[in-house]
């Protein structure tokens, strides 16, 4: 599949929009009711809300692409892995964010991201799309190339370029983290830069592609959680690993940074 | 004032929002430029940015406001106070939540409120507007009545019902909240919650109103950050102090809640 043709690739892309129009039909329609939303606890122990929408929205997702690409693999949060024959699978986290979208914040998304196939699992992506069906904002990657569609038009994305770590604004989503280490290293990370904002969600990765801040760093992460962030990201001009500086679509400790200097400078703080 | 008719009462709601489009304009036009934006620091120690935005959205609804109401008083977050002489003064912050919007996130606003004047500042505010330029969202309260504009159209607004403390979702900004007295008082509430969630700036507010969340806390407020949340969330149904359940619109440490349960619920773990 290296040798996709350039037809091959915008074909691919505009799936990946469609399944994106397609999530984001499912998922306003449950946003934001009168009086706010409850959802079931996925998990007896702690708290993981899965909405209607997260599910209906990943079936509307699954359904398109048996119809358009049946030879692919798909690896969704809600319906799990279908196994494919094309080397190629979708990834897709209907409603990243489940706590941000019940809490009504315009910062969870629909992540889809299109890997290759590895023997035990996604493999790098190939292309990527943070959509946030609020603003009515999408954020695409792959092939060398990211782009904007939102309230201001559509635009090229290119990450801002490389600055002092103390000139940093850093995101992460919950201000724990992690495990109890996973939060000291970030907190050591933290007193290091300008200023560290949180709550965004997947939004946070969109601002790094955006060029409006310079790191996201998180814990925990499962595959579907960063394959359409490093997608993006990278078509942008960004670098996403773990926290050791390796490969980082299979999720756990993930680094997004807006160039290879302040990434390497953020690394330095984080390691263990 | 108090004797007001109905349509001095829409004349000055629809001022409001025409202070809001001027200021919509003006930020927005400086939101999100290529590669990030720098600022200014306001003051030496710590980190208040201001922007060209901020400067440029108050002084067009300052000139607004001279044109169509010279008699009011003017209370503004960049150019001070402007006395008047009809008993009203308009609070304005051109940008709430300034390293928000420095770092591209959806969760600043525009906060416009009028208040009645007292001797030595803003009093109540009588109408109030939490405006987010970017995703075109708009919301207006005042004289008993609120509605939200934005994606989704037109809707009137209404807080959410009560409900026990341990199903409650609770916003602030900065998780440190305040001085480390005020953070240990936020800790103790957080422990009592359901959710806890950070980084929305004055787009929490609007939750509450949009009956989305059941409570805002915040401490070391100015007036303008807190007198349109105020008419908003009180039009919606919902009830704004400070933490020993005083009127807040002076700002320091606030409260804002979904409705008198929670509100008693929460000032309970507050108390110091």
């Amino acid at each position: 599949m290296l040798s996709m043709s350039p037809t091959e690739r915008d074909d691919l892309l505009a799936l990946a929009g469609e399944l994106g129009d397609l999530a984001r039909a499912e998922t306003l329609a449950q946003f934001r009711p009168e009086g706010g939303i409850g959802a079931q606890n996925k998990l007896s122990s702690g708290f993981d809300p899965v909405t209607e929408a997260d599910r209906a929205a990943e079936a509307v997702m699954r359904a398109h692409l048996e119809e358009r690409r049946p030879q692919d693999g798909i690896f969704g949060e809600e319906y799990g892995v279908k196994h494919g024959t094309s080397g190629l699978t979708w990834v897709l986290d209907p409603i990243d964010g489940t706590r941000g979208f019940m809490s009504g914040t315009p910062t969870w998304g629909v992540l889809i991201a299109l890997c290759t196939q590895e023997a035990d699992g996604p493999g790098a992506p190939l292309l990527g799309v943070i959509d946030q069906p609020y603003i009515g904002e999408r954020f695409s990657g792959g092939f060398g190339a990211a782009t904007v569609s939102g309230p201001l038009g559509h635009r090229p994305l290119a990450t801002r370029s490389a600055r002092a770590l103390d000139e940093a604004v850093l995101f992460t989503t919950f201000p724990e983290v992690g495990t109890e280490a996973e939060g000291a290293a970030f907190a050591r990370l933290s007193r290091q830069v300008r200023l560290t904002r949180y709550g965004m969600d997947c939004y946070a990765y969109a601002l790094v592609a955006a060029g409006q801040i310079d790191l996201v760093v998180e814990a925990g992460l499962q595959p579907y959680d960063i394959a359409a962030p490093i997608a993006v990201i990278e078509a942008a001009g960004g670098i996403v690993t773990d926290w050791q500086g390796r490969p980082a679509h299979r999720g756990g400790q993930v680094i997004a940074a807006a160039n290879p200097e302040i990434h390497a400078a953020a690394l330095e703080h984080l390691a263990t």
